[in-house]
């Protein structure tokens, strides 16, 4: 993977000092509320006469896959630190399963688990090793060379990085989109989600009429998934026709249990204040709006994979994923390791996501070895 | 991944009877301890008169791997059935880590976990959202065509199978080598063991000298790796040389911590009843024998995946680990899914292990999920 003509340039000369000034004033300034341009005036000083805070190795995001690999990377004496960011992306520190609740899937949990309790749970292990936890937002990266450079949120127009670090865990995650109807945030997790393997199997689907918004390949994938467990499953398609594959739209049109109905869409959720019961759907053509009785609804309208930060600087797919050496945590750049949701549109589950954050620690730190061995 | 040509030629004449005379002749067989001739000749005649108990999907092993994917199986309302084993591979169901202590780096268990508690607890997850679990080991399978022909230990004679399944996932693990010297038995997971990552950091070893037992890479690795926690580690070598790549052969020779013992062999071990303080070493040349006081033993002479039930029928690498396309479960046979350390030389981990028996499941549901609808 590395040959050793390439990994002999990695820089030393920022080896370990790992609270500077830097650190300090950022948390000062935090702490007593001073204005950014005076936090600006300190880091610039700073940065003038302090290398930033360097580190071997840095875990951007804070989901299963974070705290996987911060747990293997805290036990092989790296001394990881992990961002977990300030409300990154939307989701408090921990990513989607904060937003959910009980989780059945994830093994170890006979009787299940509640998304924040798992982790709260996954956070005390990566600190009980030596995880050094900052609850904040890294915006801006420079991959160009390593060490690789890091801003945290408020100095992004800082020349001086807050943050280097010589090997990246990226593990930011993704997020299902969703349209936010009216009522939407009083059923979500209560008969409104966007996962079908996660919460499909959950006993307020069973028998019960379900709907799926969207016409792609996922949304007749969830939709036939869902007729295992529901009495019926409507799909609402905004266009008159599927964009789902011919195989696909083939098995979702022909299902026994389906009904596609087009030119349709979702504008109010309603419920009995603590379960789903119906949608306001509409029709696209005539305006019409009529009542859906269903007791699900599943949003399959696709996936926001968290890369902004590093578009442009690492190769990702078409869809905004970032692309790993099949297997691995091997990104197109050496010592950027990806984990996660991030770089994973296929099974997207906390436990395949754990895996694979477990995967980018063993392979970040045998690349870590593989430098100090050479230097 | 499947055609629709490919998948049509699925056979559905043997579906779900899920009980067949056959099943319930081995159970009242082995609760009465009928001889295995009487049981040879019940199997017989059932065989001659019923179809196999079949099923849609069966799992082959009962680690981590095996119970992830029974979980998201049966949560997919799929029934499926685990063949958890009886000392299968010399393994107790659970594999692997019900011979160890303490697991410290499965995400979920801030305070650590035992691994036969884990194990204990997955078992109960799979049971619970229906999982059947039968406690034998299945000897014999034939994966020349669909359904798969599974037989139990005992009826390997048999002309006709005694179970088969339309889609099957298999998860019998693998086992590190040991040399069981003397007092090996009693010292092991209590100064004996196999993995460097897994037991590495337990505080037993903490600037403690160590012994690692290999000369290939894996041994110049783990050594490398121990490094960190030890105060001096010993590598023995059975030859004059390292069979290490010269890359990491020159890293351990170099590296201050470490020792290289060529010529040695261990011939027994020692302490003081409760946890190792040292070993008898012995020259290969002069025959020669010492004592070297160490408070770790770490294997790293290989593993072995237990793929004997399947060598000649699916493809295996040239250490006999199974195949997969990378990223994956798929095997080089259609509806054959492989998960965990049977199909992993690179991470071996209980959460990289868990993760990928999710793939699995994922990757089994959706193909058979494709089989039903062309059906």
């Amino acid at each position: 993977m590395i040959t050793l003509e390439q990994s002999t340039h990695l820089p030393c000369e920022y080896k370990y000092p790992v609270h500077s000034y830097s650190f300090v004033i950022s948390m000062y300034s935090r702490l007593f509320r001073l204005p950014s341009t005076t936090r600006r005036t300190f880091h610039t000083l700073s940065a003038l006469n302090m290398p930033a805070n360097h580190r071997k190795v840095t875990i951007i995001g804070s989901g299963p896959a974070g705290h996987t690999a911060a747990i293997y990377l805290a036990r092989a004496n790296l001394e990881p630190t992990m961002f977990e960011g300030m409300m990154a992306n939307g989701f408090a520190p921990g990513g989607q399963l904060t937003t959910t609740t009980d989780v059945e899937n994830f093994p170890g949990f006979p009787e299940g688990v509640l998304g924040g309790e798992l982790m709260d749970k996954l956070r005390a292990q990566s600190e009980r090793f030596g995880t050094e936890i900052i609850t904040e937002t890294i915006s801006k990266v420079d991959l160009s060379s390593r060490p690789f450079k890091l801003w945290r949120e408020g100095n992004e127009e800082e020349s001086e990085p807050t943050d280097t670090s010589d090997a990246l865990v990226f593990s930011t995650g993704a997020s299902a989109k969703r349209m936010f109807l009216p009522g939407e945030d009083k059923y979500w997790q209560n008969g409104i989600s966007a996962c079908a393997v996660c919460d499909g199997a959950v006993p307020i689907f069973r028998k019960k009429p379900l709907a799926v918004i969207g016409g792609g390949d996922s949304a007749a994938e969830e939709a036939i998934y869902l007729t295992k467990y529901a009495s019926h499953v409507y799909v609402l398609v905004r266009r008159d026709q599927l964009r789902a594959s011919k195989v696909m739209a083939d098995r979702l049109l022909k299902h026994p249990k389906v009904t596609v109905l087009f030119n349709t869409q979702a504008t109010s959720t309603h419920g009995d204040g603590s379960l789903l019961n119906a949608l306001t759907i509409k029709s696209t053509i005539s305006g019409e709006e009529t009542k859906l009785d269903v007791n699900g609804l599943f949003y399959a309208i696709g996936h926001e994979p968290a890369t902004a930060l590093v578009k442009g600087q690492i190769e990702l797919d078409n869809e905004g994923y970032i692309l790993t050496q099949p297997g691995s945590s091997l990104t197109s750049i050496e010592g950027f390791f990806a984990a996660g949701d991030v770089q994973d549109k296929r099974y997207r589950q906390a436990i395949t996501s754990a895996g694979s954050g477990c995967m980018a620690a063993l392979d970040a730190e045998r690349w870590l070895s593989e430098h100090e061995a050479t230097e």
